[in-house]
Protein backbone atom coordinates (compact mmCIF):
# COMPACT_ATOMS: atom_id res chain seq x y z
CA UNK A 1 0.00 0.00 0.00
CA UNK A 2 2.98 2.10 1.13
CA UNK A 3 4.46 1.34 -1.86
CA UNK A 4 1.94 1.99 -4.27
CA UNK A 5 1.78 5.56 -2.62
CA UNK A 6 4.91 6.55 -3.15
CA UNK A 7 5.45 4.91 -6.97
CA UNK A 8 2.46 7.51 -7.97
CA UNK A 9 3.64 10.33 -6.18
CA UNK A 10 7.12 9.88 -7.88
CA UNK A 11 5.47 9.10 -11.24
CA UNK A 12 3.67 12.34 -11.07
CA UNK A 13 6.52 14.05 -10.27
CA UNK A 14 8.23 12.38 -13.22
CA UNK A 15 4.95 13.52 -15.05
CA UNK A 16 5.66 16.83 -14.00
CA UNK A 17 9.24 17.23 -14.70
CA UNK A 18 8.56 16.07 -18.26
CA UNK A 19 6.34 19.27 -18.66
CA UNK A 20 9.29 21.53 -17.01
CA UNK A 21 12.02 19.80 -19.35
CA UNK A 22 14.44 19.27 -16.81
CA UNK A 23 17.04 16.98 -17.02
CA UNK A 24 17.26 13.14 -16.04
CA UNK A 25 18.70 14.38 -12.64
CA UNK A 26 16.39 16.94 -12.05
CA UNK A 27 13.27 14.68 -12.79
CA UNK A 28 14.80 12.06 -10.45
CA UNK A 29 15.31 14.86 -7.44
CA UNK A 30 11.56 16.07 -8.50
CA UNK A 31 10.15 12.01 -8.16
CA UNK A 32 12.32 11.67 -5.27
CA UNK A 33 11.12 14.71 -3.40
CA UNK A 34 7.36 14.45 -4.49
CA UNK A 35 7.32 10.42 -3.27
CA UNK A 36 9.23 11.62 0.31
CA UNK A 37 8.46 14.65 1.23
CA UNK A 38 5.41 14.62 3.17
CA UNK A 39 5.96 11.66 4.88
CA UNK A 40 9.62 13.37 6.46
CA UNK A 41 7.81 16.07 7.25
CA UNK A 42 5.20 13.83 9.31
CA UNK A 43 8.55 12.27 10.43
CA UNK A 44 9.91 15.33 11.81
CA UNK A 45 6.84 16.60 13.45
CA UNK A 46 6.30 13.28 14.90
CA UNK A 47 9.86 12.49 15.86
CA UNK A 48 9.61 8.99 14.30
CA UNK A 49 13.73 7.97 13.70
CA UNK A 50 14.62 6.51 11.27
CA UNK A 51 13.05 7.94 8.57
CA UNK A 52 11.43 5.71 5.92
CA UNK A 53 13.34 6.05 3.49
CA UNK A 54 16.04 5.09 5.02
CA UNK A 55 14.98 1.86 5.72
CA UNK A 56 13.30 1.73 2.37
CA UNK A 57 16.79 2.35 0.19
CA UNK A 58 15.10 -0.27 -2.55
CA UNK A 59 12.25 2.56 -3.44
CA UNK A 60 14.91 5.29 -3.49
CA UNK A 61 16.87 3.10 -5.95
CA UNK A 62 13.83 1.93 -7.85
CA UNK A 63 12.60 5.46 -8.53
CA UNK A 64 16.25 6.44 -9.40
CA UNK A 65 15.60 3.33 -12.06
CA UNK A 66 12.13 4.83 -13.23
CA UNK A 67 13.83 8.12 -13.65
CA UNK A 68 15.99 6.56 -16.36
CA UNK A 69 13.19 4.98 -18.10
CA UNK A 70 10.30 6.91 -17.35
CA UNK A 71 11.50 9.49 -20.25
CA UNK A 72 11.45 6.88 -22.86
CA UNK A 73 7.49 5.56 -21.57
CA UNK A 74 6.86 8.74 -21.94
CA UNK A 75 7.54 10.22 -24.95
CA UNK A 76 5.48 7.30 -26.33
CA UNK A 77 2.41 7.58 -23.86
CA UNK A 78 2.54 11.52 -23.56
CA UNK A 79 0.11 12.40 -26.02
CA UNK A 80 -2.00 9.86 -24.98
CA UNK A 81 -2.54 10.48 -21.45
CA UNK A 82 -0.08 13.03 -19.92
CA UNK A 83 -2.61 15.56 -17.77
CA UNK A 84 -4.69 12.75 -16.76
CA UNK A 85 -2.20 10.67 -15.37
CA UNK A 86 -0.72 13.51 -13.50
CA UNK A 87 -4.28 13.94 -12.30
CA UNK A 88 -4.89 10.14 -11.08
CA UNK A 89 -1.36 9.67 -9.55
CA UNK A 90 -1.19 13.31 -7.80
CA UNK A 91 -4.94 11.82 -6.61
CA UNK A 92 -3.75 8.29 -5.50
CA UNK A 93 -0.58 9.64 -3.69
CA UNK A 94 -2.93 12.20 -1.82
CA UNK A 95 -5.42 9.51 -0.55
CA UNK A 96 -2.90 7.03 0.29
CA UNK A 97 -0.79 9.64 2.16
CA UNK A 98 -3.32 12.00 3.93
CA UNK A 99 -4.70 8.81 5.36
CA UNK A 100 -1.49 6.97 6.13
CA UNK A 101 -0.54 10.24 7.53
CA UNK A 102 -3.54 10.42 9.83
CA UNK A 103 -3.06 6.77 10.89
CA UNK A 104 0.08 6.99 12.36
CA UNK A 105 -0.80 10.43 14.41
CA UNK A 106 -2.96 8.81 15.49
CA UNK A 107 -0.61 5.48 17.05
CA UNK A 108 1.66 8.25 17.74
CA UNK A 109 -1.09 9.29 20.31
CA UNK A 110 -2.02 12.58 18.58
CA UNK A 111 -5.65 14.03 19.50
CA UNK A 112 -7.96 13.43 16.86
CA UNK A 113 -7.75 17.53 15.29
CA UNK A 114 -4.20 17.52 15.27
CA UNK A 115 -4.21 13.89 13.44
CA UNK A 116 -6.04 15.62 10.77
CA UNK A 117 -3.82 17.83 9.92
CA UNK A 118 -1.11 15.64 10.10
CA UNK A 119 -2.09 13.54 8.12
CA UNK A 120 -3.17 16.77 5.48
CA UNK A 121 -0.14 17.81 5.55
CA UNK A 122 1.84 14.63 5.01
CA UNK A 123 -0.50 14.12 2.04
CA UNK A 124 -0.39 17.87 0.45
CA UNK A 125 3.22 18.65 0.63
CA UNK A 126 4.50 16.19 -1.44
CA UNK A 127 2.59 17.35 -4.33
CA UNK A 128 3.48 21.33 -2.91
CA UNK A 129 7.18 20.37 -3.65
CA UNK A 130 6.51 18.89 -6.85
CA UNK A 131 5.14 22.17 -8.38
CA UNK A 132 7.92 24.15 -6.58
CA UNK A 133 11.09 22.50 -7.34
CA UNK A 134 11.51 22.70 -10.51
CA UNK A 135 11.33 26.64 -10.59
CA UNK A 136 14.28 25.98 -8.31
CA UNK A 137 16.00 23.40 -10.89
CA UNK A 138 15.53 26.14 -13.76
CA UNK A 139 19.05 26.55 -14.41
CA UNK A 140 19.97 23.80 -17.19
CA UNK A 141 23.82 23.67 -16.47
CA UNK A 142 24.81 20.64 -14.45
CA UNK A 143 24.61 21.77 -10.62
CA UNK A 144 23.23 18.84 -8.39
CA UNK A 145 24.88 16.14 -10.87
CA UNK A 146 28.16 17.74 -10.46
CA UNK A 147 27.76 17.26 -6.21
CA UNK A 148 26.17 13.51 -7.21
CA UNK A 149 29.08 12.30 -8.89
CA UNK A 150 31.75 13.55 -6.37
CA UNK A 151 30.04 12.14 -3.53
CA UNK A 152 30.11 8.80 -5.63
CA UNK A 153 33.94 9.28 -6.27
CA UNK A 154 34.22 9.69 -2.10
CA UNK A 155 32.17 6.52 -1.75
CA UNK A 156 34.10 4.45 -4.09
CA UNK A 157 37.82 5.55 -2.57
CA UNK A 158 36.54 5.01 0.71
CA UNK A 159 35.59 1.76 -0.40
CA UNK A 160 39.30 1.63 -1.65
CA UNK A 161 40.53 2.76 1.93
CA UNK A 162 41.52 5.84 0.31
CA UNK A 163 42.64 8.06 3.69
CA UNK A 164 39.73 10.29 4.64
CA UNK A 165 41.67 13.78 3.91
CA UNK A 166 43.31 13.19 0.86
CA UNK A 167 39.25 11.38 -0.19
CA UNK A 168 37.92 14.72 1.19
CA UNK A 169 40.52 17.14 -1.26
CA UNK A 170 39.69 14.89 -4.34
CA UNK A 171 36.16 14.41 -4.36
CA UNK A 172 36.00 18.36 -3.60
CA UNK A 173 38.40 19.38 -6.48
CA UNK A 174 36.54 17.13 -8.63
CA UNK A 175 32.97 19.01 -8.08
CA UNK A 176 35.05 22.33 -8.37
CA UNK A 177 36.35 21.84 -11.36
CA UNK A 178 33.35 19.98 -12.77
CA UNK A 179 31.31 23.01 -11.96
CA UNK A 180 34.34 25.67 -13.52
CA UNK A 181 34.78 23.38 -16.84
CA UNK A 182 30.96 23.39 -17.33
CA UNK A 183 30.81 27.12 -17.20
CA UNK A 184 33.69 27.83 -19.10
CA UNK A 185 32.35 25.24 -22.04
CA UNK A 186 29.12 26.13 -21.32
CA UNK A 187 27.76 22.69 -21.10
CA UNK A 188 24.47 21.81 -20.32
CA UNK A 189 22.67 18.81 -19.82
CA UNK A 190 20.22 17.06 -22.70
CA UNK A 191 16.52 16.92 -21.76
CA UNK B 1 0.77 36.06 26.44
CA UNK B 2 1.92 33.17 24.12
CA UNK B 3 -2.27 33.14 23.24
CA UNK B 4 -1.78 36.46 22.15
CA UNK B 5 1.07 36.08 20.11
CA UNK B 6 -0.76 33.34 18.14
CA UNK B 7 -4.45 34.29 17.68
CA UNK B 8 -2.58 37.76 16.18
CA UNK B 9 -0.46 36.09 13.76
CA UNK B 10 -3.29 33.90 12.82
CA UNK B 11 -5.85 36.71 12.35
CA UNK B 12 -2.94 38.86 10.42
CA UNK B 13 -3.30 35.31 8.23
CA UNK B 14 -6.71 35.75 7.93
CA UNK B 15 -6.93 39.23 6.38
CA UNK B 16 -3.88 38.12 4.13
CA UNK B 17 -5.88 35.42 2.72
CA UNK B 18 -9.01 37.68 2.46
CA UNK B 19 -7.02 40.02 0.42
CA UNK B 20 -5.69 36.42 -1.87
CA UNK B 21 -9.35 35.70 -2.49
CA UNK B 22 -8.54 32.30 -0.78
CA UNK B 23 -11.27 29.84 0.08
CA UNK B 24 -12.27 28.97 3.88
CA UNK B 25 -9.57 25.86 4.23
CA UNK B 26 -7.34 27.58 2.48
CA UNK B 27 -7.74 30.89 4.66
CA UNK B 28 -7.47 27.96 7.96
CA UNK B 29 -3.95 26.66 6.57
CA UNK B 30 -2.71 30.28 6.28
CA UNK B 31 -3.63 31.25 9.78
CA UNK B 32 -2.50 27.90 11.01
CA UNK B 33 1.05 28.17 9.56
CA UNK B 34 1.34 31.82 10.22
CA UNK B 35 0.55 31.20 13.96
CA UNK B 36 2.68 28.17 14.35
CA UNK B 37 5.37 27.91 12.04
CA UNK B 38 7.94 29.97 13.65
CA UNK B 39 7.58 28.41 17.12
CA UNK B 40 7.56 24.49 15.12
CA UNK B 41 11.18 25.91 13.41
CA UNK B 42 12.40 27.00 17.01
CA UNK B 43 11.34 23.55 18.13
CA UNK B 44 12.96 21.50 15.82
CA UNK B 45 15.94 23.52 15.69
CA UNK B 46 15.76 23.53 19.70
CA UNK B 47 14.69 19.71 20.12
CA UNK B 48 11.53 20.51 21.82
CA UNK B 49 9.11 18.30 21.91
CA UNK B 50 6.16 17.25 22.22
CA UNK B 51 5.04 20.73 19.72
CA UNK B 52 3.33 23.53 21.08
CA UNK B 53 0.54 23.15 19.29
CA UNK B 54 0.74 19.27 19.92
CA UNK B 55 -0.08 20.05 23.67
CA UNK B 56 -2.86 23.27 22.97
CA UNK B 57 -5.40 21.45 20.00
CA UNK B 58 -7.54 24.19 21.29
CA UNK B 59 -5.79 26.93 19.60
CA UNK B 60 -5.96 24.69 16.66
CA UNK B 61 -9.83 24.38 16.88
CA UNK B 62 -10.17 28.14 18.25
CA UNK B 63 -8.40 29.39 14.91
CA UNK B 64 -10.52 26.79 12.56
CA UNK B 65 -13.61 28.52 14.23
CA UNK B 66 -12.05 32.06 13.39
CA UNK B 67 -10.80 31.12 9.77
CA UNK B 68 -15.19 30.25 9.52
CA UNK B 69 -15.80 33.36 11.48
CA UNK B 70 -13.28 36.01 10.41
CA UNK B 71 -14.84 36.21 6.79
CA UNK B 72 -17.95 37.73 8.15
CA UNK B 73 -16.21 40.04 10.35
CA UNK B 74 -14.00 41.10 7.81
CA UNK B 75 -16.65 41.70 5.16
CA UNK B 76 -18.24 44.35 7.27
CA UNK B 77 -15.17 45.88 8.47
CA UNK B 78 -12.30 45.15 6.06
CA UNK B 79 -13.14 48.64 4.82
CA UNK B 80 -12.37 50.18 7.66
CA UNK B 81 -9.04 49.34 8.48
CA UNK B 82 -8.02 45.82 6.22
CA UNK B 83 -4.14 47.18 5.69
CA UNK B 84 -3.81 48.77 9.34
CA UNK B 85 -4.94 45.46 11.21
CA UNK B 86 -2.47 43.71 9.41
CA UNK B 87 0.25 45.63 9.85
CA UNK B 88 -0.95 46.27 14.25
CA UNK B 89 -1.75 41.87 14.29
CA UNK B 90 1.83 41.68 12.42
CA UNK B 91 3.97 43.62 14.95
CA UNK B 92 1.99 42.28 17.83
CA UNK B 93 2.72 38.54 16.45
CA UNK B 94 6.60 39.74 15.44
CA UNK B 95 7.14 40.92 18.83
CA UNK B 96 6.11 38.65 20.79
CA UNK B 97 7.06 35.16 19.18
CA UNK B 98 10.61 37.19 18.66
CA UNK B 99 11.05 37.79 22.51
CA UNK B 100 9.64 34.74 23.28
CA UNK B 101 11.98 32.78 20.88
CA UNK B 102 15.22 34.25 22.89
CA UNK B 103 13.76 33.66 25.96
CA UNK B 104 12.99 30.12 24.98
CA UNK B 105 16.84 29.72 23.36
CA UNK B 106 18.33 31.19 26.42
CA UNK B 107 16.65 28.77 28.92
CA UNK B 108 17.66 25.91 26.66
CA UNK B 109 21.50 27.00 27.08
CA UNK B 110 22.18 28.54 23.67
CA UNK B 111 24.95 31.19 23.81
CA UNK B 112 23.79 34.90 23.77
CA UNK B 113 24.06 35.24 19.96
CA UNK B 114 22.83 32.13 18.88
CA UNK B 115 19.49 32.58 20.94
CA UNK B 116 18.99 36.36 19.49
CA UNK B 117 19.21 34.84 15.72
CA UNK B 118 16.54 31.93 17.41
CA UNK B 119 14.58 34.91 18.58
CA UNK B 120 14.91 36.27 15.38
CA UNK B 121 13.56 33.36 13.21
CA UNK B 122 10.29 32.40 15.63
CA UNK B 123 9.31 35.68 14.93
CA UNK B 124 10.04 36.42 11.35
CA UNK B 125 9.32 32.36 9.87
CA UNK B 126 5.39 33.03 10.63
CA UNK B 127 5.18 36.70 8.21
CA UNK B 128 7.03 34.52 5.74
CA UNK B 129 4.72 31.68 5.79
CA UNK B 130 1.86 33.98 5.44
CA UNK B 131 3.69 35.57 2.38
CA UNK B 132 4.26 32.58 0.64
CA UNK B 133 1.71 29.88 1.17
CA UNK B 134 -1.01 31.52 -0.80
CA UNK B 135 1.26 31.44 -3.80
CA UNK B 136 1.12 27.56 -3.67
CA UNK B 137 -2.46 27.76 -2.83
CA UNK B 138 -3.56 29.42 -5.62
CA UNK B 139 -5.09 26.34 -7.42
CA UNK B 140 -8.77 27.16 -6.42
CA UNK B 141 -10.56 23.60 -7.09
CA UNK B 142 -10.54 21.72 -3.45
CA UNK B 143 -7.46 19.79 -2.80
CA UNK B 144 -6.67 20.54 0.70
CA UNK B 145 -10.30 19.86 1.54
CA UNK B 146 -10.77 16.82 -0.38
CA UNK B 147 -7.28 15.02 1.94
CA UNK B 148 -9.32 16.90 4.88
CA UNK B 149 -12.59 15.36 4.48
CA UNK B 150 -11.02 11.63 4.09
CA UNK B 151 -8.79 12.69 7.06
CA UNK B 152 -11.90 13.05 8.78
CA UNK B 153 -13.84 9.92 7.26
CA UNK B 154 -10.56 7.70 8.39
CA UNK B 155 -11.56 8.84 11.79
CA UNK B 156 -14.81 8.16 12.15
CA UNK B 157 -14.42 4.30 10.55
CA UNK B 158 -11.27 4.36 13.26
CA UNK B 159 -13.66 5.25 16.54
CA UNK B 160 -16.20 2.87 15.12
CA UNK B 161 -13.85 -0.26 15.34
CA UNK B 162 -13.81 -0.64 11.24
CA UNK B 163 -10.62 -3.24 9.89
CA UNK B 164 -7.52 -0.82 9.53
CA UNK B 165 -7.50 -2.16 6.18
CA UNK B 166 -10.64 -1.64 5.27
CA UNK B 167 -10.53 1.65 6.38
CA UNK B 168 -7.67 2.62 4.74
CA UNK B 169 -8.92 1.66 1.72
CA UNK B 170 -12.34 3.62 2.37
CA UNK B 171 -11.10 6.58 2.79
CA UNK B 172 -8.59 6.74 -0.13
CA UNK B 173 -11.14 5.81 -2.54
CA UNK B 174 -13.55 8.53 -1.41
CA UNK B 175 -10.44 11.20 -1.50
CA UNK B 176 -9.35 9.50 -5.19
CA UNK B 177 -12.97 9.86 -6.04
CA UNK B 178 -13.37 13.52 -4.68
CA UNK B 179 -10.73 14.83 -6.43
CA UNK B 180 -11.58 12.71 -10.20
CA UNK B 181 -14.90 13.99 -9.72
CA UNK B 182 -14.26 17.98 -8.44
CA UNK B 183 -11.96 17.93 -11.72
CA UNK B 184 -14.77 16.28 -14.05
CA UNK B 185 -17.07 18.73 -13.06
CA UNK B 186 -14.76 21.32 -12.55
CA UNK B 187 -16.08 22.18 -9.19
CA UNK B 188 -14.15 25.06 -7.42
CA UNK B 189 -14.77 26.01 -3.72
CA UNK B 190 -16.60 29.82 -3.15
CA UNK B 191 -14.51 33.07 -2.46
CA UNK C 1 37.74 22.82 5.90
CA UNK C 2 34.55 22.67 7.58
CA UNK C 3 35.57 26.59 8.02
CA UNK C 4 36.60 26.89 4.14
CA UNK C 5 33.48 25.69 3.00
CA UNK C 6 31.23 27.83 5.63
CA UNK C 7 32.97 31.03 4.53
CA UNK C 8 32.82 30.44 0.78
CA UNK C 9 28.87 29.84 1.21
CA UNK C 10 28.85 33.02 3.01
CA UNK C 11 30.71 34.89 0.49
CA UNK C 12 28.69 33.88 -1.99
CA UNK C 13 25.28 34.81 -0.24
CA UNK C 14 27.01 38.19 0.22
CA UNK C 15 27.56 38.57 -3.22
CA UNK C 16 24.36 37.49 -3.82
CA UNK C 17 22.96 39.69 -1.85
CA UNK C 18 24.77 42.59 -3.18
CA UNK C 19 23.45 41.79 -6.68
CA UNK C 20 19.92 42.02 -5.17
CA UNK C 21 20.52 45.17 -3.05
CA UNK C 22 19.61 43.88 0.40
CA UNK C 23 20.59 45.63 3.16
CA UNK C 24 23.31 45.16 5.72
CA UNK C 25 20.63 42.87 7.95
CA UNK C 26 19.27 40.67 5.02
CA UNK C 27 22.51 40.54 3.87
CA UNK C 28 23.37 38.74 7.01
CA UNK C 29 20.57 36.67 6.68
CA UNK C 30 21.02 35.42 3.10
CA UNK C 31 24.81 34.49 4.26
CA UNK C 32 23.81 33.05 7.32
CA UNK C 33 21.50 30.53 5.69
CA UNK C 34 23.68 29.90 2.55
CA UNK C 35 26.53 28.89 5.19
CA UNK C 36 24.22 26.93 7.30
CA UNK C 37 21.02 26.37 5.76
CA UNK C 38 22.64 22.60 4.17
CA UNK C 39 24.62 21.77 7.46
CA UNK C 40 21.19 21.93 9.37
CA UNK C 41 19.18 19.87 6.67
CA UNK C 42 21.68 17.43 7.37
CA UNK C 43 21.47 17.39 10.57
CA UNK C 44 17.75 16.83 11.12
CA UNK C 45 17.62 13.90 8.70
CA UNK C 46 20.77 12.56 10.80
CA UNK C 47 19.32 13.47 14.06
CA UNK C 48 22.95 14.95 15.01
CA UNK C 49 22.38 17.55 17.83
CA UNK C 50 23.51 20.30 18.67
CA UNK C 51 23.61 21.49 15.12
CA UNK C 52 26.89 22.81 14.07
CA UNK C 53 26.27 26.24 14.24
CA UNK C 54 25.36 26.18 18.02
CA UNK C 55 28.63 24.42 18.18
CA UNK C 56 30.46 27.34 16.45
CA UNK C 57 28.88 30.86 17.11
CA UNK C 58 32.27 32.12 16.35
CA UNK C 59 31.38 30.83 12.54
CA UNK C 60 28.30 33.25 13.19
CA UNK C 61 29.85 36.30 13.97
CA UNK C 62 32.59 35.79 12.04
CA UNK C 63 29.50 36.34 9.53
CA UNK C 64 28.45 38.91 11.21
CA UNK C 65 31.35 40.43 10.99
CA UNK C 66 31.69 39.72 6.93
CA UNK C 67 28.47 41.83 6.58
CA UNK C 68 29.74 44.66 7.84
CA UNK C 69 32.95 44.90 5.84
CA UNK C 70 31.73 42.79 3.09
CA UNK C 71 29.97 45.51 1.01
CA UNK C 72 32.83 48.09 1.30
CA UNK C 73 35.20 45.50 0.03
CA UNK C 74 32.75 44.21 -2.70
CA UNK C 75 32.32 48.29 -3.71
CA UNK C 76 36.03 47.98 -4.30
CA UNK C 77 36.18 44.43 -6.08
CA UNK C 78 32.82 43.81 -7.84
CA UNK C 79 33.74 45.37 -11.62
CA UNK C 80 37.04 43.03 -11.59
CA UNK C 81 35.63 39.97 -10.73
CA UNK C 82 31.84 39.89 -9.62
CA UNK C 83 30.16 37.20 -11.18
CA UNK C 84 33.19 34.79 -11.57
CA UNK C 85 33.78 35.15 -7.64
CA UNK C 86 30.02 33.67 -7.29
CA UNK C 87 30.58 30.89 -9.28
CA UNK C 88 34.24 29.97 -7.40
CA UNK C 89 32.84 30.37 -4.06
CA UNK C 90 29.76 28.45 -4.47
CA UNK C 91 31.29 26.17 -6.22
CA UNK C 92 34.00 25.50 -3.06
CA UNK C 93 30.56 25.68 -0.99
CA UNK C 94 29.27 22.66 -3.05
CA UNK C 95 32.33 20.73 -3.35
CA UNK C 96 33.07 20.68 0.26
CA UNK C 97 29.62 20.43 1.57
CA UNK C 98 28.22 17.88 -0.50
CA UNK C 99 31.73 15.49 0.11
CA UNK C 100 31.45 16.17 3.97
CA UNK C 101 27.81 15.83 3.89
CA UNK C 102 28.13 12.05 2.37
CA UNK C 103 31.22 11.22 4.61
CA UNK C 104 29.14 12.26 8.08
CA UNK C 105 26.09 10.10 6.56
CA UNK C 106 28.38 6.98 6.50
CA UNK C 107 29.78 7.06 9.58
CA UNK C 108 26.14 7.46 10.81
CA UNK C 109 25.71 4.14 9.20
CA UNK C 110 23.73 5.24 6.44
CA UNK C 111 23.41 3.06 3.53
CA UNK C 112 25.74 3.98 0.59
CA UNK C 113 23.01 5.40 -1.96
CA UNK C 114 21.04 7.31 1.15
CA UNK C 115 24.57 8.58 2.30
CA UNK C 116 25.18 9.67 -1.26
CA UNK C 117 22.40 11.91 -1.86
CA UNK C 118 22.12 13.57 1.76
CA UNK C 119 25.41 14.81 0.42
CA UNK C 120 24.08 16.22 -2.59
CA UNK C 121 21.06 17.50 -0.38
CA UNK C 122 23.56 19.19 1.96
CA UNK C 123 25.63 20.55 -1.03
CA UNK C 124 22.77 22.40 -2.93
CA UNK C 125 20.26 23.65 -0.14
CA UNK C 126 22.51 26.23 0.82
CA UNK C 127 22.43 27.54 -2.67
CA UNK C 128 18.96 27.07 -3.44
CA UNK C 129 18.23 29.08 0.16
CA UNK C 130 20.69 31.84 -1.20
CA UNK C 131 18.54 32.26 -4.39
CA UNK C 132 15.12 32.36 -2.40
CA UNK C 133 15.47 34.14 0.88
CA UNK C 134 16.04 37.70 -1.26
CA UNK C 135 12.67 37.08 -3.35
CA UNK C 136 11.11 36.92 0.40
CA UNK C 137 13.23 39.58 1.78
CA UNK C 138 12.29 42.24 -0.77
CA UNK C 139 10.45 44.34 1.41
CA UNK C 140 12.85 46.90 2.17
CA UNK C 141 11.45 48.27 5.41
CA UNK C 142 12.94 47.37 8.44
CA UNK C 143 11.52 43.99 9.53
CA UNK C 144 13.95 41.35 10.74
CA UNK C 145 15.99 43.95 12.51
CA UNK C 146 12.76 44.96 14.25
CA UNK C 147 12.98 41.71 15.63
CA UNK C 148 16.73 41.51 16.20
CA UNK C 149 16.76 44.46 18.36
CA UNK C 150 14.30 43.80 20.55
CA UNK C 151 15.81 40.42 20.91
CA UNK C 152 18.97 42.11 22.09
CA UNK C 153 16.95 44.27 24.41
CA UNK C 154 15.16 41.05 26.16
CA UNK C 155 19.23 39.54 26.58
CA UNK C 156 20.22 42.78 27.77
CA UNK C 157 17.76 43.31 30.52
CA UNK C 158 18.09 39.76 31.34
CA UNK C 159 21.46 40.38 32.00
CA UNK C 160 20.61 42.96 34.33
CA UNK C 161 18.14 40.26 36.71
CA UNK C 162 15.08 42.28 35.29
CA UNK C 163 11.90 40.19 36.27
CA UNK C 164 10.87 38.33 33.03
CA UNK C 165 7.01 39.44 32.78
CA UNK C 166 8.13 42.89 32.41
CA UNK C 167 11.38 41.99 30.21
CA UNK C 168 8.82 40.62 28.00
CA UNK C 169 6.20 43.52 28.17
CA UNK C 170 9.44 45.98 27.61
CA UNK C 171 10.95 44.04 24.06
CA UNK C 172 7.40 43.44 22.64
CA UNK C 173 6.34 47.01 23.26
CA UNK C 174 9.76 47.85 21.43
CA UNK C 175 9.15 45.32 18.76
CA UNK C 176 5.68 46.74 17.97
CA UNK C 177 6.14 50.52 18.38
CA UNK C 178 9.74 50.28 16.13
CA UNK C 179 7.40 48.77 13.32
CA UNK C 180 4.51 51.08 13.55
CA UNK C 181 7.21 54.24 13.81
CA UNK C 182 9.20 53.14 10.53
CA UNK C 183 5.94 52.03 8.99
CA UNK C 184 3.99 55.98 10.17
CA UNK C 185 7.36 57.95 8.48
CA UNK C 186 8.30 55.43 5.94
CA UNK C 187 11.78 54.24 7.04
CA UNK C 188 13.81 52.70 4.89
CA UNK C 189 17.05 50.97 5.20
CA UNK C 190 19.90 51.73 2.97
CA UNK C 191 21.33 49.92 0.93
Amino acid sequence: MEALAIFAYAFSGLIEARKRRLDAVGAFLVALVTAFGGGTVRDVLLSRRPFYWVEHQDYVLFIFAMSIFAPLFLRVTSRLFDQRALLVTDAIGLGLFSVSGTSIALDAQMPAFTATMMGVVTGVFGGVLRDEVPLILRDSRPYAVCAFAGCWIYLGLDRLDVDTIYNVLISTAFILLARLVTFKFDIRLPH
